[in-house]
Order: C-alpha cells, then structure tokens, then sequence
C-alpha cells in the first residue's frame, strides 16, 4: 500500500526558504506570487492490511520521527 | 489561486535520505516498511487566471527553479 505523507510548517510561522523561493522566482522575472511555502513529501510503500491501521500506524510515524509536531503539521494520503 | 507542487526523485535513482528513514522506521519497530522516498512539497499562492496559463508558468517554475529535471520529476496539482 502506498501512503503520501506531506509535511508542512504550521500556518503563521515564518518560512524562510518559502521567502527565499519568492524572491529568487520574482528576479526570475515571474509576476504574482503572493507566497510560497515549502514542506517535506513522503512516499511509503507499506504491505500494512486495513486503511484504518495504515492510517493509524503512519500517524505514529509522524509524531516519533517523519514530523516535528511542534511546529509542524502532516498529511495522510492512502493509496492503492 | 493555490498550486500544489510535489517534487520527487526520478524512479530507479538512489534516494539515500528514503533510505535512512526507512532503517531509521525500522529500528523504532515499525514493521511492513518496504521503501521510503523523500522529496520536496511545495504551496504556491498566485495571482492569475486562467488554469492553462498557471499550469504553464509553474511548469516553467519548476523547470528554472524549483526542481532539477535531470534527476527529478514534479507533479502540479491546481487547487482553489
């Protein structure tokens, strides 16, 4: 089973490699970016049965070590 | 207009970052990790219009900037 997991910083807390993208596509020339946020992708192939499990077991690995929940939230996407 | 931009390492290249993490699930006793692949989530928020023009600026976006076609491909999702 594959599991997308994306992870992104907290709304409201400074991103400062968003910033740094914003300005470098602006001297780029590139007109109307408002923002940009910058986050981790996972992509997890696990042979876990039930989506509910699944669900449950990746949320773990996000809390001990994928995510810092501190300053960050996660995503689960289940695949097929 | 919100954009959506995954970025992951080309199939068949070695990702030695999903490698970590995955011996790093398995010492924490996650059981049933087959592979881990680890790329770059990115949030856009832009000013224009149209779908088709978007797509293609992000496109170029990411062919300039934001990723490195050579090693990696990008998946852009158009949201509200």
């Amino acid at each position: 089973m594959k599991v997308r997991v994306t992870i992104t910083l907290k709304p409201g807390l400074l991103d400062a490699q968003g910033k740094t993208i914003k300005q470098a596509l602006e001297s780029l020339g590139f007109k109307g970016v408002h923002d940009v946020r910058v986050g981790k992708y996972l992509e997890l192939e696990l042979n876990h049965g039930s989506a509910g499990a699944t669900r449950k077991d990746v949320e773990r690995m996000c809390k001990t070590l994928l995510a810092n929940p501190v300053v960050e939230t996660y995503r689960i996407e289940l695949g097929s």
